[in-house]
């Protein structure tokens, strides 16, 4: 059945017009006539069965009717990973969408080269993945900030999962055995509950300085995922999987 | 440094000339002179240092110097995936590289659309994935073959990880509890070492007789990843990701 993320406030018997690209879509892609039946949700009232109540050429009705599930959020994961090119990026972001982190924070670091990307389009990606995996809602996607800034603020209560997997010498040794990079799953077993984010760098890794300054912060895990070099992607995929599996709502209940 | 994958046996002192387009990589892309340093592995004898010793207009030639690791082969691991979209079954070979495969077997099921695929490009997206990851072999790709053929001459020796995720019904009960899914980090704590397999479904899923075969099979473990839907290519890389780390080389040592 057809998933739609609206914006509108949703509750038993309201009445809603979709906007236009998705008017577009249900009447002219999917050609859903007057009785249809599809879900509704918007990041806050839960999911929705709603029906097409009325057919126009360019827009729609749609009529809420029961609720389907209530609200529930994912557990509270963030991704933290710097600009990589396009491709890679909208791959990133489909992807942790459906491993379900609550919000991507996009950064630039001293290797990052691009330096700006278009956040609609990425939340159009992560709205479409929201729609298609069965989430309740859609990550939040933050605006690039510099790495420095970002650690700047943070809150020491999160722990980050720190994944160096495309640096200079990704085997050499970290300054001391707190800061070495462990197997994700075992570090991951020992660490604590809470809030947490996985850091993805750009396609050339952290600058030295960069790695330096993360070892040192309490919050930071550094992980290693094996000992093939992983691309930004493939490593944004695997630590979030294996933080789902081994911390969030993969594991059993 | 430049990795590059051939087939010319290698040795010390060995010379050999690269193929065409690799050679053409070499001189127009990557424009190496004499005497510039890569990198060499041919799947059997290890990694081998080797300079460039001539260029020509469209050929060079490679003088190969000293060993720098000997031949390793990645852990006993299969990946049996259904002819998808071709995006994302391309992105699942360059993952599945990534990720340490040994093996790609494709398949055709009841609801697979796809009945054929260019292995020559898969095969060249493998290659490429090889030598960027850091591997000393190539996957080898078996084209495509019907699920149930290949049940039928299955070695019940390898045990075959089962992710449902496009399923009509993610949430039915299975038939008994050696059947049931359970979350795949959990069941993977609990099987059995040895030859493994990932078993990777159709955009629409396994048909329900092909869900019920499946899991009367000795060797099957049938898992879950997670609450949510999952596209066929996450579902890949996440089940491969588990594998490694809770059974393959991405364990401590």
């Amino acid at each position: 059945m057809i998933r739609l993320c609206v914006s509108h406030p949703l509750s038993q018997g309201a009445s809603l017009t979709p906007a236009p690209d998705q008017a577009r879509y249900l009447i002219s892609v999917m050609r859903l006539q007057v009785g249809a039946e599809l879900l509704l949700f918007n990041g806050r009232d839960g999911e929705w069965r709603a029906r097409v109540e009325a057919v126009g050429k360019r827009d729609c009705v749609l009529r809420v009717e029961a609720l389907a599930r209530p609200q529930a959020d994912p557990p509270d994961l963030e991704l933290v990973v710097a600009l990589v090119k396009r491709g890679p990026l909208e791959t990133i972001i489909e992807k942790a969408t459906e491993l379900g982190v609550r919000r991507i924070r996009l950064i630039t670091t001293r290797r990052t080269n691009a330096d700006h990307t278009r956040i609609e389009r990425l939340e159009a990606i992560a709205t479409e993945a929201a729609e298609q995996t069965g989430r309740l809602d859609v990550p939040d996607i933050v605006p690039p900030e510099r790495l420095d800034a970002l650690l700047g603020g943070w809150d020491a209560g999160r722990s980050l999962m720190f994944c160096d997997e495309a640096g200079d010498d990704p085997d050499a040794e970290w300054g001391g055995s707190a800061g070495r990079a462990r197997p994700a799953l075992r570090a991951l077993g020992e660490a604590a509950e809470g809030p947490w984010a996985v850091l993805i760098g750009p396609e050339g890794g952290f600058a030295p300085e960069e790695r330096a300054s993360l070892r040192t912060l309490p919050y930071v895990l550094p992980i290693t995922l094996g000992p093939r070099i992983l691309r930004a992607d493939t490593a944004a995929i695997a630590a979030l999987t294996l933080w789902q599996a081994a911390m969030g709502d993969w594991r059993p209940s």
